[in-house]
């Protein structure tokens, strides 16, 4: 090269297909200790306004020792340190399974994250195949915080390579309310609905049942990257305008479930912790001028044994466009309006 | 509907003009939590410089605690819990009266917030009227930290609706100085100045003086909906960019409150605290783009019976365009160019 | 002036350059406490993640009590406040030297900066001159935690004001591994590579290679504005979008030095901690909408007492087009697409 100056690889440069192997657990980079800022900034860059997550007050009255870092701010934490040693080199995030949040996250609390390998099964085209892990996010006291599985499209280096047998977890279509994990102390018996901001209860809401939240929020590039860069997701796509003309950048599926989670405060105040994640799709890119709405579409309901507490599925839909309750054409394809289709549990006074 | 789904409504409608009646008492939600995440994106939102909220060694020199939030900021969070009940149908906002800051807000106070109603005028034309409420906001110990009063025009959901009796509540054109609440402690005997930042104190100020700041900030989309998030501001107009041709959202007149106290600094380093608000009024909409200015004309002076604390009383003026001093044409209305008049009293060192 | 109101001139209209004279030092406003709020938006601005500042743990793991403040942030804290005494009139910011961190900064600390005058130098044309100072950074111990000399071009006032004697520091043209200050305590030989995430120690490393540190940011408007707010930076150029036609504002080259750095992780992620700062240029001027890059040199390397702690001497180029390794032109001039050329000194593990 010029000047004489020998230039070294010491950048990472991604796993590819033929990299993982099954029974393989990746220790991902790099520990992060969250706190009183972290809060502060989901509050600046989401309309987050769950009580329990907004006021140390309030969470001691539901039996926590304070406010928890948000449940989607840990998921998005644990989620992107996995992104230099799992989607680096990915062609598409396929799916989400099996998540439960296993204990709250405090200030204070550093967390880290692994990642087994649980699945491989290489595409028929010989270039791709696809790669199914368990990713566990840890405390300092080595405690699993939050685990879930996720499955992407990773392409292959060496398009030689010999394929590896497959293998195809079997995974949970949904968890059952017996698999969640109720945070220790949480009690809702006490609850204040006025403070929480809307009078409805478990026993409000019907299977079946669509609640449009209402308000839009148009998303900007700089609150994006600002997201994003917070959970250390380092992937290309969302912080370098230089690959696409218009110097877009596409925006990290986790900033529009966050952005439709909060969103979705008006009609759901109380659904206050996600407890479980059955499943989720990125249905198609989000930008910067993009307005984003949700609805919701209750799928089942169940009691915990918890006291006061109940829990709902639900399913959140982001969109840019369409109208609440609109999800796919009659192709089965979802509509192009439609950004995200997640599958979760929320934990809600009974 | 499609899908054969039943929607429901259970996001918030907001209060039309007939919902409000004379005595009634509205507890808003949700509760907050503020700390050092709040205090750094205040710094990081706007040019925030005084030293008594950039230090906590500052702040202990004069005799409290530690540095407390922005007395602005704390205005922001009890306010923005108010708009969900108060303003999400009002037509405008149409002024403040009688705010008294009463306790310092600590990192790890929880703020909440009620609105009394204390006037209501059906308008002439029978589609609208004014309502003005008392908001106050509390500490997690049930001290009240904050009250104002502030009045809205709102629109009538049933324009058949009888017209409440006319109550118009007689509030003070400015508070006396005796009015103001000095907070326990504060002594300005050993005031730093080199510090601070400039010489100025209480008796280099002359009432009719005019102080021109200077200093410009040309405001962007994603600070000033990350600041009205901050403060849980739930108002549609200010992040709902499909509701204009342009994308472009009306920013939250908070914030160009906000920025213009901040910008004073330079001219007024030494009127640390805001101890009262006499009057506001957003002379005309902001918008992403717009370079925010301001200038102060000094009002009034007064002793109080602190150590070393004197006040100033001050109109705070932030424009778009235009020149400091320049309020009000010759038809006696706001300039195009003057986006805020905000009349308060400050403590600055005597 | 109009309105007859008088106008007084209270704000600052910063030193010009027959203001300074030799040996005087100047005490700036306003000290700042920073803490987790500071460690959250540094980590929400720039890609950070360098283990040592992202986790208590980790920085526990190596001997300090928690994670400090960023070494870059403290260098910003610090030069913020310089700006409304020092830079305010200045033309060009020449050149910086001999800057030491001298003690971790640590959250809850406050921190003030004094400047004093170690150079002048009139230009031939007898309307600007040099200035050059010693900057210091105090904890509210009154610990010096960082210096650097940094010199500037200043404006005079009066062109016909005398010039003064010409003095010229002697300055290292660069620190020597001795002059380094090691941070009490520190000691890499339990270093967990894997968590730091990437196994280059201090032996991989040779004089004379070049790395690549291939990933990108664009900048936005937002983004630099509330990074160089949070450091109480009042540079005009940096927000007053009305002084250019395109409305594009300056952007700090602070600014740029950050990125560059934290983007510096993919290729350097164990020179953990910034322990001297040799030279630093800002080539070029950046703008929001480029895209920033970065390479480094490796220009020395030397070993310290500390355990298990080896110092790299490194050139981090910062660029907005352009190849790693490519610095200057011909003429012996920066190449357009190069913005900051910074010579600083890293302590990693042997």
């Amino acid at each position: 090269m010029k000047d004489g100056i020998e230039r070294m690889t010491k950048t990472n440069a991604g796993r590819f297909f033929e990299d993982y192997t099954i029974g393989q657990v990746i220790e991902h980079a790099v520990p992060r200790t969250v706190g009183q800022g972290e809060r502060a900034l989901y509050h600046a860059l989401y309309p987050a306004r769950h009580a329990l997550y907004s006021s140390d007050a309030f969470a001691q009255s539901c039996g926590l020792a304070a406010s928890p870092l948000d449940d989607l701010a840990a998921f998005h934490v644990v989620f992107g340190k996995t992104v230099p040693d799992v989607s680096l080199n990915a062609r598409a995030n396929l799916g989400y399974a099996e998540g439960r949040w296993l204990k709250p996250v405090w200030p204070g609390d550093t967390l880290r994250s692994t990642s087994e390998v649980i699945g491989l099964k290489q595409n028929s085209n010989g270039k791709t195949g696809v790669v199914w892990v368990r990713t566990r996010g840890y405390n300092q006291k080595d405690e699993c915080v939050l685990d879930y599985v996720r499955w992407v499209m990773v392409k292959k280096r060496d398009l030689e390579a010999k394929a590896p047998e497959t293998v195809v977890p079997d995974l949970k279509s949904a968890l059952d309310v017996s698999d969640l994990v109720i945070p220790e102390g949480l009690d809702f018996t006490n609850y204040d609905f006025t403070l929480a901001g809307e009078p409805h209860r478990w026993g409000d809401y019907e299977v079946g049942e669509v609640i449009d939240h209402v308000d839009g929020v148009t998303v900007e590039e700089a609150e994006h990257m600002m997201a994003t860069r917070l959970w250390q997701n380092t992937s290309k796509v969302h912080f370098d305008g230089t690959q696409r003309e218009d110097g877009k950048r596409l925006i990290y599926g986790g900033h529009v479930i966050s952005m439709a989670r909060t969103l979705s405060f008006n009609g759901l105040a109380n659904a206050q912790m996600i407890a479980g994640l059955n499943a989720g799709a990125h249905a198609n890119p989000c930008f910067s001028g993009d307005t984003i709405r949700a609805w919701t579409e209750v799928l089942d309901k169940a009691e915990t044994g918890a006291p006061g507490v109940g829990a709902l599925r639900l399913r959140l839909v982001a969109t840019k466009s369409g109208e609440a309750g609109q999800l796919k054409g009659e192709d089965g394809k979802y509509l192009p309006g439609v950004l995200l289709d997640l599958d979760y549990w929320a934990l809600i006074p009974v």
